[in-house]
């Protein structure tokens, strides 16, 4: 692939902001140097391709974490393929996903991962991984793990919602968290305590109360806040690292503080939904809060105030998507008249990049903080580091050329994502990633896509680098 | 029954402490009079029944809010009948015991209230009431709760341990807290998580730890703190109270504390053995650990001061036996080989006053809060007040003339429960019933037991009075 | 004085509400007896003067423990006397307080003490104790506080605030704390940073923030709590009980809660001007605000609910009334143009028993919750129960006959403070004081005063009662 | 100066490991390669001076954030100088200090400045900086802050402790933190409360208790985190950042922590003495206690897992080492007698690096953040950042090549402080510098000294860099 000489551009990683030329080879960083010195100089003239990056950022691919491509639910799938949800990716900004595959109950977890590595197969824009979800823990899951592990599957996730789907009774988390304290695995947990949940759920819609907004309204927050706490515990139990997806409440923020204020290997993840948005928008008339339906749920507005403030603290280490849209038409609509049929999940994977580099101007965080939360934390924490989610010797070129003072609108007219709605529509953000590399290559360029499906490979991952 | 005049002691309440005579007339505490007054002298004439209590507290009678006579456990039954233990009660100078009626899973609540009436019906030495345990939670129980809060059943008991014995799911205990929210129920909750230890229990026993110790040691203290945590904020989303039975760790103290100081409806109850022993007692040698197995465990010593600070802090508010004897013979024997087959529990109805009354000597706690603990806190708790737990106008006279230096050693050679050891086996203890009333009759007397059985009354209960 | 029976009434304490009559002999509680019982009934026939309660509560007269008669400040005085100040809290069903006698920095303590007792002596309508007011914490001092204590002033107020006034620093206060860890003496602390709030105040002043309600301003809740904080730790370090005194900051109570957790013995007051006024008061156009200077000052609204929320779980023990009138003529007006020359201190004495039932029929608080804040805890708080505070046999008989349905308007034309304005102006309360005996004489009854200047004796006091 | 190449070592950052080729052009990091790549091979031909790094750390050298060399105390003067002192530095892997520039009471704060700025000129080995004490805090020292902010001093020292000394009060406390909350200066403070700890001084020497380990028994953990929180309360009311230096006590930590957890700009330093040692060594025998006196004192053992935790959780931020040492001989023995007597201050500058890298191999903290608080935290914190505490293209090449293996014994006979203890004697490591670079020279090299005086040139610092 020869050589790329990232030039005029202000590099930021988690832990620099440097006036530095980036020299590629090989789809690898081979080097940095100082902007004008001889080194530099002497890149210029050695005939390399040249990205011209004055007045941008020079930033690392983001690395979303948590993705549902093509993931079916409640008799749909989600509408993003590994396709098009990749290539939407890109066009974000993005370069590495971890998505999630799925065990059968019954079925052995490696079947799932086999179904999922052939999906995504010669289907991918940029690079991914995967997570196994596990459904069915017993003693041949289990064993099932260590192999995953050695093999490259890390981290694996275990539902306290959705009995009777996907839910994992206290004593299987138990075990799968004793397993990850000796092979290295990291658990992932959905913290909801959907057996209560449901009890909710039952009686509102026995009461009538079938639009979306019950639906956030019966996720009550002490419910979320309760399994986070629950499994804070089990993982303490285990002697296991823990990873909570998707906190939204506040009161669950706060039982994660307390946890790592006592060094407990905990960590926690949040949405960019979490943080732009809440119950208002669940409450949107003529059945459209049906678009803001995921669980956890989005919450009242106040709850906002904590999330970033966790994200300041580090109380919260990861900010990754949960994309995992649904159409509006045909698929949303499922739950008129019953807010529990509406398949859960929203898209995403495009724009957090952007919103977050929103929250950058809005001074909610730090330039490298930004970088941190979206590419190099989600990197550290599934194994990934410094290949991806940094910019230094040795890691992969996935690099983003980024424009912090474009401005544009989100809209589903405009994005890339294979949805009929957008999240965020009508939202006005200043920056946007203008050329994004993928192990060198440019995919996306000045608004071009240039890359191709199956230019993307399959990540093994290690083990969770935030251990002592 | 006449009038009896208790005069020269120290009439002791949860709020006073008084140099009153005390008047009672046909069962009933009709009067308290300063000592030497007008009203005194004139009952010192008036042909009354005289009680010397010179040198002495007059303190109300224990209410044991926790005893388990006769209950089915593992295929045998605890040691003490209606009759021994209720005698063994009045000897430690206990007036009143609300024990448990147990619903068989698939039978009717009410059938198990029945059978646990019938059994006490006309054998005990003083009175009684009862909770009832909900082993089936389902809208016929719910429906039942109703009924019986009305007809004095106020307080339903449900454990989140036992899977498969007595366990109730979340969803289930969130519908009885819901029903208790309306009906004015107080719901009792064995807080540990019984999915989680079940899984240590199987591996423990797997990898051949099978001493009683080992009881202790699966039960962990994060797994009762953490049930704690998740009963409380079930009952915070069912906006109903919540009393926590028989608490030991100093971690599930901290949810309680934290949660009282939020200005929740929680209470916690802890016991002697509790207070007064230790895991160092599960690990005694030639299987002697089993006389001290109960549920939840004995905890490390260090645990202790969490207990009595609470205790002091009324983060704690009531001090219940847990009355539940097995005898080591025949009994606890069962589990050799295998701790999980140890009957769990532990006797003390006999000893509670006393053990508590040394902590008052022992600067752990104050004399009024002595009898609140033991008797006052427990009656408000469960609508008996001020029927029981005072001595005021209008109270039952159950009334202890209690020798404040008497000295004494607790033995099974000399104690009155059905059961072939004693927890306290050699324990010197100041103080000790020397006269108790019941409803004004003498029913023990400086060594004498007076009583006879069928003098104890049913008692239909109010709601708990510590709610707002 | 010959023989009372009150008889009819709801009898209310801290610990019961009971159906009795209450026979008073020579100024005492002689007896409780069972209304309708035979003790009762010859009573009824013994021709003894009786008071009528049917319909009524019968409660123990107020305690307030925070009054300041004829208080020097600035230049001027508290505008009510010990005459005018006593005869309107007995009006207010108050029928004990416990003023302030303060130490002239470069006097002894008991110059003071003396001075104040010449000025309450033949003045007061209610019996009457005094705390010290330490202002000048040398060897001399404590040495007096050894003597105070033995005669029956046993508390000891410190300023954190007013440098240059009343103020101590940190080492003077931990001096006297760990004389009150050997002599039983309670500390009493002011809890403001008064050192930094200067600084605020001059600040504020040269910026030409003048008005009244920027008195609120730079008084801020942190200088509040960080003062309460800093006032705990020095009592650690002591070794000995703190008292702090008008609480106002949800943020000090925060830390109250914190310590009292601990077990440690710190108790908190808060004042009905903190309950029921607020910082908009403080706001109030035309210089009005004056009217509602006082320090700790009135806070934003939000604090009400964690004061309340603290009254319930007792992280606040006692209600005082912080009694400290000026005129709002002559007295309040100093300070146009310059918040910090208006005089501190609001009238109430005689409105805190309605207030504070009002708070019972508004669900704040129970009715033994009532008694205790009001007259219960601060009479346990300053040595004072049996004596005062609750109604048994052996206790002063200060007693109240409370009507729970009269309806009446709070107003300065109605009351009996010698002040011209009311801070409750025009609140519409349920509730009043019908009879009040103060040692067993009636001294107001049905809207008619019968006591007179001097019938109040002087109180010599115990140590608190509340420590182990 | 030329070209340097630094070649074969693993390069460890605060973020990164990278097995990288580091190149150095006049003083300054010009590049970072690949090792093996094509531009780290043109770099190998290109006749640069190359530094073997095989088998070795390349780390930023460290960066001491608190030293007083030469300062004046009691009468006496810390007895390194800038030469010595700067030279020990540079043996031990440290590049660069931040020291303190005294006010002295009457003058103005610039005349500590120059008066430092003279002592330092010309003598030191490596780079320094200079934080100023406030002494007397007014409105002339508070308008010399804004003009030495903009000349590159950018933090300033507060006393809580020594009245009469260097004390400060709140009032002017909070002053300077106000100014700094404008000039962007950061507000260090010596968190504990002198003035109650004065008394506590003076009964312990009255009491007799003078030798050494009463020292530490006076200074309370309770004092130093009750001064903990004052500060952070006054800096939140000021709006400013706030750096406590020099934390030892567990409950000071706990301080930190939960402001950190509401976002507030706090930051907490600890030193090596802290971590490595205890109120034991205090106790040493025949005096040699005194070797150990320093404030905040040496803490009981348990304290240390406290700052070993909270280093992990990022409540303490960063490790100096307050080097301050003084002669047993001569200085220490001024306090026989009299601990108050005894200089305050221990030697470290020297042993910081290896200690923290001994915790390393202990399993205390990772080889990241071993970098991070060492190297990276304090420049980033005091704004030097990333021109000191990284390898990046632009830093200084300040580096440093450390040989993890490197087993040796701290001792006196050994070091290269001037002062005639070790505070670790006898203590065996492993891990030392090999070669040390500072701006590109190579001042230590295989165990010889290559520097010299006055290559050490004076840093103007930005602000703290971690406020968003």
């Amino acid at each position: 692939m020869g050589r790329t000489l990232i030039t005029g551009g202000l590099v930021l990683t988690a832990a620099d902001e440097l006036e530095a030329e980036v020299l590629v080879e090989d789809g690898t960083v081979a080097a940095l140097a100082l902007r004008g010195g001889d080194t530099a100089r002497s890149w210029a003239r050695s005939g390399a391709e040249v990205v011209d990056a004055a007045g941008h950022y020079v930033i690392p691919g983001g690395v979303d974490a948590h993705t549902h491509m093509e993931m079916p639910f409640g008799g749909t799938f989600a509408s993003d393929t590994f396709e098009t949800g990749t290539r939407a990716a890109a066009w974000g900004g993005t370069t590495t996903i971890i998505d999630f595959a799925i065990q059968t109950p019954g079925s052995p977890v490696r079947a799932g991962v086999d179904a999922w590595l052939a999906k995504a197969e010669g289907n991918c824009a940029i690079d991914y991984g995967f997570h196994a979800i596990l459904s069915d823990i017993d003693e041949s899951s289990l064993k099932e793990m260590d192999a995953l592990v050695d093999e490259g599957i890390t981290s694996f996730k275990m539902f306290m919602a959705y009995p009777g789907v996907f839910y994992s009774d206290d004593g299987r988390i138990l075990r799968a968290m004793q397993r990850g304290a000796t092979n290295g695995a990291l658990s992932m947990v959905h913290a909801e305590n959907g057996i209560a949940i449901d009890v909710l759920v039952e009686q509102a819609l026995a009461a009538g109360r079938t639009d979306p907004r019950h639906h956030g309204e019966v996720r009550r927050a002490l419910l979320e806040s309760e399994a986070t706490h629950r499994a804070i515990q089990l993982a303490r139990v285990a002697g296991a690292p823990l990873y909570v997806v998707h906190v939204s409440a506040g009161e669950a923020v706060e039982e994660l503080s307390r946890a790592r204020d006592l060094g407990v290997n905990v960590f926690g993840e949040t949405c960019p939904q979490y943080l732009f948005l809440s119950a208002e928008d669940l409450a949107a008339p003529d059945f459209e809060g049906a678009k803001y339906v995921c669980s956890t749920p989005l919450r009242p507005r106040e709850h906002q105030e904590h999330l970033w403030r966790a994200l300041r603290t580090d109380d919260l280490s990861v900010v990754s998507t949960d994309h995992c849209p649904f159409c509006f038409n045909g698929q949303k609509e499922r739950g008129r008249g019953d807010f529990s049929k509406i398949p859960n999940g929203m898209p995403g994977v495009e724009n957090r990049m952007d919103l977050l580099h929103q929250a950058v101007l809005d001074g909610r965080i730090s330039r490298r903080r930004w970088i941190e939360l979206a590419c190099a934390a989600p990197a550290r924490m599934f194994g990934l580091y410094p290949r991806k989610g940094t910019i230094a010797p040795g890691a992969d070129a996935d690099i983003v050329v980024y424009d912090p003072g474009a401005e544009h609108v989100i809209s589903a007219r405009t994005h890339h994502m294979n949805v009929d709605y957008s999240a965020y529509e009508g939202r006005r953000v200043r920056g946007r990633a203008r050329t994004v590399l993928s192990r060198g290559r440019v995919v996306v360029d000045r608004g071009e896509y240039l890359g191709s499906a199956g230019h993307g490979r399959y990540l093994t991952r290690g083990t969770c680098q935030y251990l002592i």
